[in-house]
């Protein structure tokens, strides 16, 4: 049997959230999100984040999530800065552009941030009238590549998008991971208090599905349940995303679990290490990327399920990823680690 | 405490569906649908409707099957037929237009049906290439008044689109509904045989979501992944549809529910009448639409949950709807003649 | 030879329009509409509507006009209430939908005029957050069927419009027909006062093509140029259009040659009485429409060119409909009325 | 006064052009191009590239062309490769991304140019079905910096597309300048032969406005008139169109014009080496890049209309464009050269 480090949403769910929709199901409830299991979750993480007025939409996925947002935020002369490396850049099969928006690229090294200085010559540039007008800007929290924002640098961009009439939305599909970073000194407070919306992944960790978006600044709320439910984001059965925030958020178990696959990820992490492995970037959370010689990855693919990430500027290697989740164990990376060759 | 007769979408899952969701959940399974799950389900649903090439693709929601189907179907200056009363034509905030796509409206009558004589004239008129080019007919079955086609019905239409270059498109949210009511003589190969594409509803039959399309015609099939990913279609846990289709499919389970729904529908509908009711249409499947004066509307809303459904033509009535499911017990309709009032 | 009454867009321009463009042509004028021509020209239009803080935009074609207004003002989930028979619903290919945003149609009669009370019953039905949000109310006036609104019409929908968040533009694609008709009691200023943008048509009264947007609205103004541009609707030469619009109303050409066209029509309609034909509508501008009996298409396909408008309500009957311009002489109407046949 | 060598679109159009437009002017004739001259331009055309069965269709604008055209070829889950530095993806506001598709950007050098080798890492990251479907590669000759493909250029990118599926766009908005360069060894045949539409500028070789598409490819053809009319793009007296176009290819007056641009950039970057100043790309075309200390812009400015183009990579340096047209004369590139300083 091969050791699983393909994802974060390889598993359903954790026991107590699926425990939670079963005790649900025969309850009868009214459809389309206007019941109290998403008030509560909404109320939740509202208090949480320290803004009683945020509005809290729960929808699907991260895809999902990532274009309803910013189809509803902007006009449509309005485009998006983001890292080229970010996920709606890439693995959402152009999803921001189907809503008729470009993303404006900014070249990102591996830790997949962006900061003011990037931005700075693409508003110089699109001060012709004849280019899109910048407008929102998209960051990652954990990025694609596993790293965090920290207090200073979300607050530089922050000051930056306010200074600027941009937007700033961050992309929270793996926001556990980033809140519960050894290398993390933001709160969740702090998150609301310097964005305009984000949102909070549920599907990498341990829900069966769902993002709680968190729209903070108020001119960015109105309709959003009509754009929601147009662009297919509005679950029937809306209760079932309002009972597994609810079991996320109600004792912490959300953070406990991010930080439990953190723990996971660094364990194995330091182990590549100590086996001679080389790093592409040295993550805080809970994917590890690593750089290998391509003969020996069938070696690899014996032992467990990674993904191919990139080509490595090396010829001849390639990077490769490792994600933890709620469900590792630790004898899954000490099995995993004996397993690996040494390099 | 009230009777729940609100919609089909009220309830969880059946506890067979829950149990194959909690047993799943712990296995790891590959994400995006690429999942033994999903290829039993989709297997079950070729052998049952006799279409061996049919490529089943596994959505999250109604409308989103509804608008991601017509949008990889349609060309951007091409239309689409169907019902005024259709629910991609109210109830789906524009979603195929916000696709880019112009619905072009048949004045059904209280059925929710159309025939191709009501198609012809638009033909006609679409001639015109000042006019979008009409390319797919979109019917629901059962309809959004719980009405069914017939066999008869289904084959003029499907011959009426194949002669004339249209798609004919089915919207299944109810097709269990339709399926095991009396008043049905189609078979799930016909659908397939007489149909260019059509979905399978689960949410609201037994599932807590999805909906299977199965498109028939091969010319639609290349590339469907692509789209449904960018249109936030793609469950990132994919198999937690398939395991519901199958745990749904396996055993009959999915036709058992829609029959048993159809037949409280029939036994509330019989009893309202017996109560001196006046239906609004004769409904053969899991929906019943009484036509009631205003004043009693308190007493209603007093013993149960239902939905208006528009003003009647009376002046001072209204169409109410009352909609059974699979969880919807015999004493619970008895219970809710009994503290309806005569009329 | 036939005579011409096919519609009001045969010839060129008027040799005054010509002329300036031809003087125009070798100064070499600075591009994109950032030239003396297009800001007197707007700056005539905002003087002879009173407006002064309007943004006055010049756009190529009608239908462009129509749906770049339209993609402007509106966001992603509202949509349109207009007359079924508008030109925004019919001939401009679903141009409406394109951009996203749905067609909320009201049945209009012959008049193709709608008013309040035709609203106010889609405004109650869209209360429902899952239907698209009506937002903008599209008139054409001159109606498609030639008709004018009166001041208190214009009046009525505007209050009415103002007291629902209701914005109200309209499609001026015949608007110099509508200000010189006879039944016309409404000024340039009025129309300014009592809408949030309309515009004024070139392609239909003597420029070669151009229609003048007149943004009232000032919350409806920022960045419009960029839509323009991002929806093709910037003309590199954009003096090409200034210099019409000037031409056109720095001396009172456009409503002279408006009048004389309206004169025209009201000439060809009275003969068309008298030689005992029937209306459709008694039209007060340039386009006449008769019910003829179909027996007697081909005496009139021989004598002039005409358009067929809709099957007439009699069985065996069309609507045809025949339109002067400014180049249209008395001697062309005299001239094709004798060879007419009686009716 | 000043020297304009800002564009090529300063002037209007040439005295035969403008002639031919005046004579046809009061004919009377058929709307929406359905008339002899855009029939007998298109014959022209056809004849010129030597396949008959081409689809000629007269647009308006440039943007427009290129969005009109990509929009009806692709399918919305399919994207266009294209240089960073085309037009596309700068300077039309995002026009094709509005229409729903990703720009998939090639970092081209100076020259704009784009290879299959630069194509084949996109193809080969773009397998996965997570990210949009490489469709459609897109180039411009000349391009964006004046350079021409040459016939092995083009060739090897229409071997590597038709190997690849992959359909070949050619923005001709200076195709004139292009094909009457020394550097040129292209003709029309060829570049029919060898791409699947394109289209022949007329805005800025010599027209009022114009852009003649061909589409070379028959599976593209059908259709293209109604997503022409949606998109805005039909002129309503479309013979204004053909009247241009038959004029300038009924004697060769086209491609003299673009031959007389070319020899005034020729002297004037002649000129300008001879001063002692930097070429940014040695330019065979229209335009003329030059490379200049920021100081000494002030000079520049108080002698001619020109453009900045790109910061330098000099500190302190700009990148500046004169272009050059049908209309410059000799006496105005002297007279520029004497005017500007020696660096």
């Amino acid at each position: 049997m091969k050791y699983l480090f393909r994802n974060d949403y390889s598993y359903g769910a954790h026991p107590k959230v699926l425990s939670a929709l079963a005790q649900s199901s025969m309850e009868g409830n009214v459809g389309y999100g206007d019941d109290p299991y998403c008030q509560r979750a909404a109320d939740l993480i509202r208090d949480m984040c320290q803004c009683p007025r945020a509005d809290v939409q729960f929808l699907i996925g991260g895809t999902q999530t990532n274009f309803t947002a910013i189809a509803a935020f902007l006009r449509p002369w309005e485009g998006v800065i983001a890292a080229d490396s970010s996920h709606i850049n890439g693995h959402e099969v152009g999803a921001v552009e189907a809503t008729g928006h470009k993303i404006l690229q900014i070249a990102a090294g591996n830790d997949g941030k962006i900061a003011p200085e990037q931005i700075a010559p693409i508003l110089e540039r699109h001060k012709d009238t004849h280019l899109v007008k910048p407008r929102l800007v998209e960051i990652a929290d954990a990025t694609e590549s596993g790293m965090v924002y920290t207090k200073a640098e979300l607050t530089a961009l922050s000051e930056y998008c306010r200074a600027n009439g941009l937007l700033l939305f961050v992309d929270g599909a793996r926001l556990g991971a980033a809140m519960t970073s050894p290398a993390n000194d933001l709160t969740m407070a702090d998150l609301a208090r310097l964005t305009d919306a984000f949102y909070i992944g549920g599907t990498k960790n341990g829900a069966l599905m769902g993002e709680a978006l968190v729209i903070v600044n108020e001119d960015l709320q109105p309709d959003f349940f009509r754009i929601k439910k147009q662009l297919g984001a509005v679950l029937a059965k809306g209760w079932l995303l309002g009972v597994q925030f609810e079991a996320l958020f109600q004792d912490g178990l959300y953070f406990e679990m991010a930080r439990h696959a953190n723990a996971m990820a660094a364990r194995l992490q330091a182990g590549l290490k100590a086996k001679g492995w080389k790093l592409w970037v040295e993550s805080p959370t809970n994917q590890v990327f690593a750089v290998v010689p391509d003969s020996i990855k069938p070696r690899i693919d014996a032992v467990c399920a990674y993904e191919d990430w990139c080509p490595a500027e090396e010829p001849g290697h390639t990077v490769i990823r490792f994600v933890s989740c709620f469900q590792t164990g630790k004898e899954d990376v000490d099995g995993l680690l004996s397993a690996l060759p040494e390099l």
